[in-house]
């Protein structure tokens, strides 16, 4: 049996707050239905010399909130201790945001976590695709994120 | 004439310095010989959970880099209030850095500044493709990015 969402998602914010910068940028995990992680950021934190969320900022919560997702649906299928990584993204700055960062993470149109996680296990080795967007407050895309991540079993 | 070198690497950090995230990632401007920006951050405030740099602080400082150095180019010729943005990037990361990260940008082959500025020149909006790495001590590749900047002209 795994833990139920509301102590993952703890254990995922425990996780974030051992990270320096994701403390000093304040991200916190904010919500998980299995399908979706979502993560934000307060603007003070993250806003650039133009009053709207950094770049940088922006990018940053969009990968951690896909790896956050790979890291609980790997967490729930037993593999907590598994590596996750980024092995790489494109990210598309379609509109200034001027308030704060919402991300949320799901899986690639065509990617399966079944699929990621029998290749995992017998494997100790798996791909997975990540589309992760932050919305501006009417809901659409401030920023979009396509990413790979990849997923390792610690050597012994 | 345009200031001395020194000047416009503490404009810039002025600038960086006005950015909370900037601030508190530590990012500084390091040298700039009109070809190459450098920016650096300190491993300690940019490390995640595995002892390695942060993703996020990865895409930052090179985002960063690459906006900095457009900025300059800009300042260089005169247009000091130009606004510059980015549009979008692709990352990869390729390495884990387990040490102070140090980034450099430079325009993409076949990009041309004085282009670049003639287009501004005329018609308040110009944009440009940059190049910027990350590297290990060894002077190999961590993470690498190539995006899309768009400079301007603020409005009256």
């Amino acid at each position: 049996m795994t833990a139920p969402i509301p102590d993952r998602l703890a254990c995922l914010q425990r996780k974030l707050d051992s990270m320096p910068p994701v403390r000093a940028l304040g991200f916190r995990a904010a919500a998980f239905d299995s399908e979706v992680l979502r993560l934000s950021g307060p603007l003070a934190a993250n806003v650039n010399d133009k009053g709207s969320a950094f770049g940088g900022s922006l990018a940053g919560l969009l990968t951690l909130s896909a790896w956050g997702l790979v890291d609980l649906h790997l967490a729930e299928a037993g593999f907590a201790d598994a590596e996750v990584y980024v092995q790489d993204s494109t990210l598309r700055y379609l509109a200034p945001l001027y308030g704060e960062l919402h991300a949320e993470a799901r899986l690639a149109p065509g990617q399966s976590w079944e699929e990621f996680l029998t290749t995992y296990r017998s494997r100790g080795k798996a791909r997975a695709t990540l589309a992760a967007v932050v919305t501006l407050p009417d809901g659409s895309p401030a920023t979009t994120m396509e990413g790979r991540f990849v997923a390792l079993r610690p050597k012994a």
